[in-house]
C-alpha cells in the first residue's frame, strides 16, 4: 500500500547498494529502527551520487534545498524497505535530526527540512508526524547539501 | 510538585502556541519522549519571539547564551507538561543535545549548555541528571543562539 | 574477553575522573545506554588532557582526525567499563553521532568517524557494527578535533 503511494509519486524504491564499511544502515533495538546519517542520493546511481552538493543558500537554492531533504528521506525509505518486510511495517516516525549545509548567515534550517517532513505526512498520514530538530553545519560528508538522520518504530 | 518548584522561580508555564506543520513537539515511543529541538522562544510571545539571537561569544554573551539555553529548558517543560497528565510523570531525563550558534573560534560550549542542565538538575533532582553533548553550529533556525532537543522517560 | 582484545591493542581502560556538574557520563533506560559526548583526552591525564585539537584538514591531519575519533570511542569504553558489571555485558552498538571540528571545505568527515567505527568492529565483531551519521561542525568543545556520542544496547 505503501508502495502504491510511492509508485503514484513516480519514485520506485531499487535495492540499495552494498555498504562496505564497518557501519551499516540500520540498526535495530527492541521496536526501534536507527537509520544512518542519508544523503540526497540520485536513485540508481552507481556508484552513489550526490545530487544536491553545495551550501543552501548560496550554490544551492532554497527551493532544491527541500529537494535534498526529500530525496535523502527517500534514500531512507529504501533502506528501511530493504530492511523490513515491508514498509507498512513501520508503526511511526520518531525523530529526524535535519542537518543543513550552509554559511552563518543562513536562517531558514526548518523550511529546508520541511522537505522530509512534508513526504513523510504525505506517505504515512498520522504515522509519519514525528519529532525533529534542524540545524546548520558549516560542511557534511561529500559536501551534500543535506543530510538526515531517522528514528522508526516498527511492529513487534 | 514540580509546577511548585517552577512557580517558586518566577516560571509558568502556558499552553504552548499550536505548531503548524508536519512535525509535532513530542513524539512518544515505549516510555521515551522524543522532544523536537526547542528555540529560546519568550513565554507566551504570540507569534513566537525568539528572545537570544546571534552568536554566543560575540553578539550574546556567554552568560546570556546560559540564559538561553535555560529558555529552551523552559519550552520544553512546557511541552512536555501540555504532553503530560503532569510533569511529576518523569521518571528521568536521558539525553539533551546542545546545539551554540558560535564562531569558529569558540570553546566553551559546555558552560552555555549548562544552563539547561543546571536546571534540569535544581528541578528535578536526581531524575534530572543526564547524559549530553554539546557542539558548535555555524547557524541555526531564526538565528537563534542555542537549540537544544531532549529524550525523557516518563512512568508507563 | 573484551578487556584482553583491548590489552592485545595496548589499551589500559582505567577508571574514568570524576565528572563534576549536572550531567553524567551514561544515563540507562531500559536495555539502552546513551553516553555523552566524548572527546578525544589522554587516558589516564588528570586534569583530563584533549590530545587532539584544532580543525580536521587544518591544523590537524587526515590520519590525526582517525586517532582522535578512536581516541573517543577509547574513553567511552572507559566509562561503558565503569557502568557496566563488564564490558561483554554489551549486546550491540546501536548508534554513533560523530562531529567532526574543521572548516567550511571539508567532504571527508566518514574517513575520520571510521577511526570509531573500526575499532568497535575489531573489538565487538558484528556487535560492533552500527548505524552513525557523520558531520562537519564550526567549533567543538574544547577545541577538540572530534567528539563522538553512543547509544548502546545492553543484555537485561
Amino acid at each position: 500500500m505503501l508502495e502504491q503511494k510511492l509508485n503514484a509519486l513516480g519514485i520506485t524504491l531499487q535495492r540499495p547498494p552494498k555498504v562496505i564499511g564497518s557501519y551499516t544502515p540500520i540498526i535495530k533495538t527492541g521496536s526501534l529502527l536507527f537509520v544512518s546519517g542519508q544523503l540526497p542520493i540520485e536513485l540508481g546511481s552507481n556508484p552513489p551520487n550526490v545530487l544536491y552538493k553545495g551550501k543552501v543558500g548560496n550554490e544551492i537554492s532554497l527551493s532544491n534545498g527541500k529537494e535534498a531533504a526529500r530525496l535523502c528521506t527517500i534514500n531512507a525509505l529504501m533502506h528501511l524497505k530493504d530492511f523490513l518486510p515491508s514498509l507498512d511495517n513501520i508503526e511511526k516516525f520518531v525523530k529526524l535530526t535535519g542537518y543543513v549545509n550552509c554559511d552563518v548567515s543562513f536562517t531558514n534550517h526548518p523550511e529546508v527540512i520541511n522537505g522530509a517532513s512534508d513526504l513523510l505526512v504525505h506517505l504515512f498520514g498520522q504515522k509519519g508526524r514525528h519529532s525533529r530538530v534542524s540545524v546548520g553545519l558549516s560542511s557534511l560528508p561529500l559536501n551534500s547539501a543535506v543530510e538526515i538522520d531517522f528514528i522508526v518504530e516498527v511492529g513487534t
